[in-house]
């Protein structure tokens, strides 16, 4: 009767967040873990955190290789990899969420842009792009959807009621985010130690980060025209959470009370969006391991305003987001699991 | 024979930074520290750091309370406090560094606004604005040294060259400035908890902070324009550092290359400032615990540049710049006791 | 249909943590959040955390004070404080669960010795002490529960095998635990800010925690004679978390594997309690936001054996505990609301 | 005139803290960084801290290949490794100080037994074990010295009043230990990494460490005989530091007064040991990134004593000690280049 699930590439921090929060969903089963580790280990024996909770144990990539088989499936796989296992799991009749960028943009060339060849562009224009409260209808019965970057999840979750309404100038908005360090994953790399971390902040990719293409993106969505979008992205010295500060020049004269209220407006009845007044700055830890996203507009001089949003990386920014989608998809009520 | 020194105000963090730098500078004495604290404890019993490296009493705050007459005195008193013992210390002839905004404006108009009523504009046009490598030939022999904000000198360092040589739109620039919470003070306050700060990001005071008006009054001392910016601060959780994120326009095109150049040729010989290549992002570890300043220039699409800065807020921000500004006010070589 | 439940106490961290657990608890509804603070705030005014998920304005502590009527209270007030509301919630035949030590002690002279007078000694012989995997059968029904502290629920739950079967020594027990900096709850005083916490360890209260005795009379409820512990408590720099490293000697020998077996079988079926082989030590991290503790026994040199224990102190150590009380006492699935 | 000085494995955290330290040092010039990586780059494009400070260039390991002829020479090289260099600089008659564990033990059993064969046990009878206050008249003149362990260093000198004094049962002495981070070196590893390490406490090869046999070695070099202890060793989240909180019984009744007494007068007259009043604990924070060591000594019932002893593990734990020790052989201030 359960919602059978694979997560495909289990040994990601996202899949851990994404298994600690399938097994508290009610309607849903984890009947499949692939991930290619010596020996086939379990899963709580690669995150000590699971030991008693879950004790699948690894098998291959592949549908045929799970135990039994899924209704959907997660994809936690590195990008350029995912594309090469996805096209098996739908030719199965299974639903489909990739973590990855492979399935993200319906705009083939940007894609190869950023990332390289595509060897499933024919599933492209399945594919839905997976924020649910801009794009829901489109969600509803989708085979195939495209997780969101978790930079990119930020900005479009706090820019939308701006856009949407037109309030902002599309042609320079700058991103200026700050990540914790699981958003670099699990790999053991000189960039990734407590001791590099610790007391630190740096920033990376200036200008050259491909969240910046998916940004532009998402907002385009909207239908309100492209924005042209500057992203700086660095690494603050915590586990999660991502702080995005945004400037846009306003279109119009608008208060920091009219700038609340039509980001309420937009969110109105949303439980995992908080719309808030300037007066009460997002804090990344007020939404730590939630699917929340907080954020605020605050009008300064100059005719610009400040946008600043709060999401964790690993849930809304990954693990829960893609749950979210999955409840869409299915029409369920999309809190299942993570509220 | 050393030069007597009186820190007045010994109780505040920056204070204690100062102690441990003057204990090691070979040319000063430490005879006074003034701090209103019941009992006059020693100030190794304030900071326990300091057992059995100082354990002077603290005395009361006016300079004839120095158990010696000092040859100069630090203030590290609050804004609108200084300004009640500056003159008193200017008069018996001893000269002043003032880490409060109290001195820093030649401006009375920017400081009324910003901070309230000045008691002692008298003094204002002696006081010189104290970071070395820009306004040095003011420093030699200055009697009244205003000790710049953290956030400022992470700027004004950064932007100089760029602004010197008009290579950037003075009209519109933006500053992300991220600090640690030692930047806070020692006041037990909800917002400097350990539980509060620890795995959070957040803005606070957006287009309102007072550093804002500092940052371009420094930059205007430069002789070409008063810029105008919008100064956007956030806290991040470690003890320490400062880094500031800065958009601006570029005037003309400029490589990675050249803009490094620029920027390498304006500090050639200064021994606290490195510019750095594109490729070498500042990062606020390297220079933690020093007086150094790293900075890079990136430039990016739209025809902008993104300077990022370093610098440890708690010494380059105010301690040893500090020292650095009496050295250089003294002639002697600007290195002791802080390199 | 569903429980209505009081907090009493609202403002306190352990609140806001028993706060999040409640509303996720399918057959809780709080109905009244007891505290004191000028202009009756909601409470997420105080916990920003909480908007949009719980609005309730804070009232009086007393029970005529709740909006409506409870049918089970948690105490989260200061210890002598608790003593004065327990009774009065009692008297209306209300459930009372207390956070503080008024009700973990049946002798009141150790209560004495270490807290002062006891105003409502009269309902010390009802208190359960409350770790449901060691005291179950009383929990049943239970209309006072005295939740344990957070230290001596991670020594209990790891030694209670060893002692059940009489295998360690209860004449020398040492208990050298490390606490996350929650632990000082949220008033702001010099020893929970940032940077005095940060980077640093410490001990406190050597041999003079008042959570001693109260580890003596956990363990002596166990039936197997009264311990004689020297508990010596250090903060670390961390939100959350207890580790407790405990040093007993052993009575007779034995082996890794057979010291794991003991304690797995002791916890056979328990869903919150994971014994771990010596050679998997437990981490804060795998029980963090959980109502788990994880420990592990190992045997070394001179008869001696290292218990080692995690839990978090939130959580385990306060709010998850007390509501797995709760369904212990109403008999419900211990699960629910914390799994 | 300087003191010419080659670093022997110039790409580990304590070569970085070393340089930094040496940089300072009056008498000291750094001639010589020999390390494998590939390009032969400088140092400063290992640790960026050092751009500007120091751009020597890496060569190899053998003292040939130092440009000039070093004076002295500190091996940062793994146990193991450096018995194959350090009898090449010896014969070269340059002075050695060694890191590891190559040269700590006069007892070539203990060695064998705990990291395997030893290839230059000609050399061991020449060696000194570094802790300076403890054995200053050996380490005058010294050409070999073995620099201590991290761990062991703040157990020795917090014990070493007690032990000559006879005052402790050497027979049983527990010793619980936290390191910050740093301690585990700075090869990516798993277990190093910033979300592995952050909110997170746990303990490693409980009493198989390998440092538990150097702190019974180096209490044993104190001549009142061999101290039988158990050694336990945590992580911490935090970059440097060590607080060893250790257990032992007193032989006789003595007060928190006469033990502090003892203890004081052990050290009176050293800069760089601290024995603090039972009511004020050391803290690593009070210590980090000198070469002081803060200890108290906490009586309690049962007759036992606890010791609490912080240092920095990367300074007084490694790097300074180093240093002093140099100093100390060559008959300098020992306070040369560290304090």
């Amino acid at each position: 009767m359960a919602l059978k699930v694979s997560i495909v590439g289990a040994t990601a921090y996202t899949s851990f967040e994404l298994i600690r929060l399938l097994l508290r969903h009610p309607q849903v089963k984890i009947v499949h873990l692939g991930g290619r580790r010596e020996g086939n280990p379990r899963v709580c024996d690669i995150f000590p955190a699971l030991r008693g909770l879950c004790d699948l144990q690894l098998t291959g990539l592949d549908p045929e290789e799970a135990p039994e088989k899924p209704d959907a499936a997660f994809f936690t796989l590195p990008h350029q990899v995912s594309q090469d296992y996805v096209p098996k799991y739908l030719k199965a009749g299974i639903r489909c969420i990739d973590f990855s960028a492979d399935y993200r943009f319906d705009d083939l060339q940007t894609y190869r842009r950023h990332y390289g060849e595509h060897r499933d562009a024919a599933n492209l224009p399945r594919a839905v792009y997976g924020i649910p409260e801009l794009f829901r209808s489109r969600l509803r019965g989708a085979q195939l959807i495209g997780n969101p970057g978790c930079y990119p999840t930020s900005v479009a979750l706090a820019l939308s009621p701006l856009v949407r309404e037109r309030l902002i100038d599309l042609g320079e908005v700058i991103v200026n985010s700050v990540s914790g360090v699981s958003g670099r994953g699990n790999k053991p790399e000189p960039g990734s130690m407590y001791c590099e971390c610790n007391e630190n902040m740096a920033a990376y990719k200036i200008g050259a980060h491909r969240h910046e293409p998916e940004m532009e993106h998402a907002l385009e969505l909207l239908g309100a025209g492209k924005p042209r979008i500057l992203f700086v992205p660095h690494l603050a010295p915590m586990d999660r959470g991502i702080l995005s500060t945004i400037y846009a020049r306003l279109l119009k004269d608008m208060s920091a009370g009219q700038l609340h209220e039509v980001c309420a407006d937009f969110y109105r009845g949303e439980p995992f969006v908080r719309a808030l007044p300037a007066s009460e700055q997002p804090r990344t830890k007020d939404v730590s391991f939630t699917n929340l996203c907080d954020f605020a507009c605050t009008p300064v001089h100059g005719g610009r305003v400040v946008v600043t949003s709060a999401i964790d990386n690993m849930t809304r920014g990954a693990a829960s987001q893609a749950v979210q989608n999955l409840n869409a998809a299915l029409g369920l009520d999309e809190r299942l699991g993570i509220a």
